[in-house]
């Protein structure tokens, strides 16, 4: 049994699986595979969202660059992410008291429980808070507001209800949610392969932040195996700051380090120029 | 119509062609895919060598690394590589006088010239010379002793011919074909897909040489889309050497930078740990 991510009209990756497990939610198709190279794989309509061979790779880079930036990361809201994994990263950081999870279909958390133990490990958490509600009217409400010290949008590709997650009206409620020192990171899609969404995303990230800087990683079960991230403050300059050393102990991670952290900006000059185009 | 490439049994890459050419080699079948995401496409043997698309990403990482840390670097010899892209970049190098590029199958150097013109443009350069032989055995060759400054394997996979190019024997008759500050450069496989492959090439490079690092890089079409390269030294501590940045001026990169050299072995935790396992 081989499923086919197509991650443009004419490429995708083929991925063996020994089974496949259907659900259809309120909003979309959950799939489960249980593949030979990156284990247990969640699909949503279709997209690849986590593996449990690679998760580590996004999660890590999407939830400790951020957390390492702020000076006492205490809040922390994620926007998406109802696999667990951003979750799970979070709660690595002694200083967060609570992570509140905006993910706008239970199935996904509930699939995730069932299926990937491990990476929706720490969903119950006591410090953890789970709102099932749309990320976007949930930081209309009047509670958001000036709240949070970190917010991280690990949406799934903008389509349909994730659409408007890329958008500038979207960045602004996420600034307008973010207290002193806040700060922001969302994924931005492949710079190679979504190159028009990862402009749009960092071109209205800067529209709204004063401070906004790029890097990469390596992702292999998305789009051209390199993925992009888009960190944005109206405080941090993070091209200044130097995180001091012990917020990156007991991280545990295996592709995040500090040496890492100090060179996350030092991206290929071919992301460096679409930047400059946006 | 659709060309799979499997990167292990389980996973592949599917790319949309609108016209495949084969021809056949005394060494391999070489195929020549023109596709609507990555232009036109070398096969060799069924596995991706050079994409118009992100063949800069590639070469570039393959070449400059190993010529800016080289303190005056005049003579390169390039193994494998006969599409010509390595050649190419190594010619941006203006201290360089000549470089000899040893490939063994003169086909491959044929359909680059024929179907590739810009990646092959630079094959015919005065400074250019093409031996077309086995890497392996061209080394052993008396003229070859104490010559070169920068030796660049830009080999295959190492199946078939190209499995010798993996060996420790081999990595020693590099080291003995090069003169003081002699640097040699390998693209060693991918750091997810190929973990044996890549683990076999590093220990067989660090009983070999005084200095070894290993750096990665983004290349969608190959496998993982991560790609990891070797450099060792007998002379050149990677870790120590500060380029004058007159070497980064006029390489007309798309990819490598003086940042990103500066970056070059902040390398993620996993390849970390598997260099520290051989």
């Amino acid at each position: 049994m081989w499923f086919t991510e197509y991650w443009t009209q004419n490429v995708g990756i083929t991925i063996k699986a020994k089974e496949i497990k259907r659900i259809k939610s309120k909003y979309q198709e959950i799939l489960v595979l249980d593949t030979y190279e990156f284990g247990k794989v969640l699909v949503l309509d279709g997209l690849i969202q986590t593996t449990e061979k690679d998760e580590f790779m996004y999660h890590e880079m999407l939830v400790h660059p951020a957390l390492v930036s702020h000076p006492n990361p205490e809040r922390v809201l994620i926007i998406g992410g109802g696999d667990g994994g951003s979750v799970k990263e979070a709660l690595k950081h002694k200083s967060v008291k609570e992570v509140h999870l905006c993910e706008i279909d239970e199935e996904v958390i509930i699939t995730s429980e069932k299926y990937f133990p491990e990476i929706s490990s720490k969903l119950r958490d006591p410090k953890v808070k789970i709102f099932i509600e749309d990320g976007n009217k949930f930081l209309d409400e009047e509670e958001s507001k000036n709240y949070y010290d970190v917010i991280i949008i690990d949406s799934s590709d903008p389509v349909s209800e994730s659409e408007v997650l890329f958008q500038e009206q979207f960045y602004k409620k996420v600034r307008n949610s973010l207290r002193e020192n806040g700060i922001m990171i969302a994924q931005t899609e492949s710079p190679i392969l979504q190159q028009e969404y990862f402009k749009k995303a960092v071109k209205n990230i800067k529209k709204v932040f004063k401070y906004t800087q790029v890097y990469v990683g390596s992702v292999p079960s998305y789009p051209s195996g390199t993925w992009s991230y888009t960190i944005a403050s109206d405080y941090i300059d993070f091209l200044k700051i130097k995180p001091d050393l012990s917020k990156f102990e007991n991280l545990n991670t295996k592709y995040f380090s500090d040496k890492l952290y100090s060179c996350l900006f030092s991206i290929p000059e071919f992301v460096k120029k679409l930047i400059s185009e946006v």
